[in-house]
């Protein structure tokens, strides 16, 4: 594993954006949110899913040019339509647009239609954090996982993010990130690549049986929801609000190849309590929920329970002062497209 | 176990509420809650859970003359305070100030703070989706359930509800109801009474084991949050969203006492797209993806794949028509309190 400067690799993106066909501003923050993912150690969806990003602007399933269009909606709540373009930059926009409807009304929604793959999706909820404003947003995907009590994947996994925000602490935002699958493909092919097992059931294999053996939920395609049958649930019901509420695909006619997989919908609220809550009690209550996790009995003296994003913030800082981790590969690809 | 007419059972119920103070629509609301409860299947929290409910008004958890105030929010979020009345009334004016919010700007939301025990979470979703939008609810309850690397409960099971309204159907809507424990308490209960192994995982027994014995995780109190890291992270956020939200208690501030389960907090969720879509459009995505889950190839061919509400209406159907299930025990005391 290479370390390199943030800098250095948020240029490279930036370039290789460029050569993708953004430019401008648009260039400038697609190559930003690629580069924050991985600085904040989500590697799989920032530098090392970039040569994904570029199969399918050359293979045609994401247009560089195209921006998302408000399509209806007077109030609170608007519907959007992605046009196909770069999944982050429509995403970013939408929850741009939920937080102004949030500042105005105290909560706004936009459902957006005919997007792409959003990347991490907590990028999105770091984006409300940093503005002040609490939000949900959550996205579809292709078919991956089975509903419960089913042997094919017919649900997506469809990541939902939650955020809170605490202005007052210089970033320490609490971001929750999860898709619905208990581990999703990429860490399954981790663990079997390196012959080690699921530290919990992840699925069934081919027989039937729960199993923590990657290689067998691999070859099964029987991923398992959280919770079983109330991760299935959840995932149904946050597939049909997305696409509901869009106007746009649901997860059973997104297509299945992985570099085709255009044209989800996803939903971005936002809450801005601001005009009747004061900042310091906001502060004191998320400080006591916060305080009280920190003493709970840890199974292990050494590590301490942690909130959603308090590793994040960890490995950012960590990146950025010992520069940040990149595979060999994707690196060298990207300085080839880049240069 | 006895079978007794729906209508018996909600007449005695209204009679009970009498007798604790209520009277006229509020009586005759917080019976209907209770019985629907009981006639939809979710036999703990219908006239099982009353004889709670009747201690917590003796024991001035529960003002039963106390109606919930809008606090502030002129736009479409409003903080309202229960005032530590019924929980099911508390919870039902908030939703419906919700779905009125929501009619008026296409979304809108209530935090509830100083309520009670909601009983049935779906409730709410049923009543927002009869009116034709759709909710997202959720509560905060005491600490129940430990934190992901922790072995002492600080997290409440905090249910979610989701509801998708299908206008078209006659009342086929697709409700979630869902806490973030794999089982609840009630659930560990029961299959440890019967001798019955879980049907997966619900927990670790004292020894630190993951494990199906019911009665070890009674014994250990470290119940497994669905998808654990997973769902002890939703739960810890919508916490945080019910408490800062409201300016309510946080679940380490709720009494750990069931029959002392007072003041939690809640956050009430409505939208309604109604103002720029269709409904034969929302008619047809919501049947696509239904279909789709419909054609999945099951485990066990004698089960079909079923969304979440869909066996909640066969038993709705089958209490109406053959009479609602109730315990000996409870009917008898209902009948003793209501004569």
């Amino acid at each position: 594993m290479l370390r390199v400067p943030y800098d250095d690799l948020y240029a490279a993106l930036v370039r290789a954006t460029e050569r993708l066909g953004l430019s401008g501003e648009r260039a400038a923050l697609c190559a930003h949110l690629f580069a924050e993912t991985t600085r904040d150690g989500v590697y799989t969806h920032g530098l090392n899913r970039f040569p994904r990003f570029a199969e399918m602007v050359a293979n045609g399933s994401i247009d560089v040019n195209a921006e998302p269009t408000h399509i209806a909606g007077d109030a609170a709540l608007e519907r959007w339509d992605g046009h196909l373009g770069p999944g982050n930059l429509n995403a970013h926009a939408a929850m741009e647009r939920a937080i102004a409807l949030a500042r105005q009304f105290g909560i706004g929604g936009v459902a957006l239609a005919n997007t792409n793959h959003w990347m991490r999706g907590g990028s999105y909820g770091w984006q409300a954090a940093e503005a002040g404003v609490f939000a949900l947003c959550w996205t579809n995907t292709l078919p991956n996982l089975p509903a419960w009590g089913a042997t094919t994947p017919t649900l997506g996994n469809n990541p939902l993010v939650i955020a809170v925000p605490r202005p007052e602490t210089g970033g320490r935002h609490v971001v929750l990130d999860m898709a619905m699958s208990q581990f999703s493909y990429g860490a399954l092919a981790s663990y079997s690549a390196g012959g080690k097992e699921l530290p919990v059931p992840g699925g069934y294999d081919s027989a039937g049986n729960l199993t923590t053996d990657a290689a067998a939920i691999e070859a099964s395609k029987r991923a398992l929801a959280i919770g079983y049958w109330k991760g299935s649930g959840l995932s149904l019901v946050l597939d049909m609000l997305a696409a509901m509420l869009s106007g746009g695909l649901a997860t059973h006619e997104i297509p299945r190849d992985p570099a085709r997989e255009s044209g989800v919908s996803q939903v971005f609220l936002a809450i801005d309590p601001s005009s009747f809550a004061a900042r310091a009690d906001l502060a004191r209550i998320a400080d006591g929920i916060l305080e009280s996790l920190r003493l709970a009995i840890p199974v292990d003296p050494a590590h301490p329970v942690r909130y959603p994003g308090e590793h994040t913030l960890q490995l950012r800082e960590e990146n950025l002062r010992l520069g940040v981790p990149v595979d060999a590969a994707p690196w060298a690809w990207l300085q080839a497209l880049s240069f």
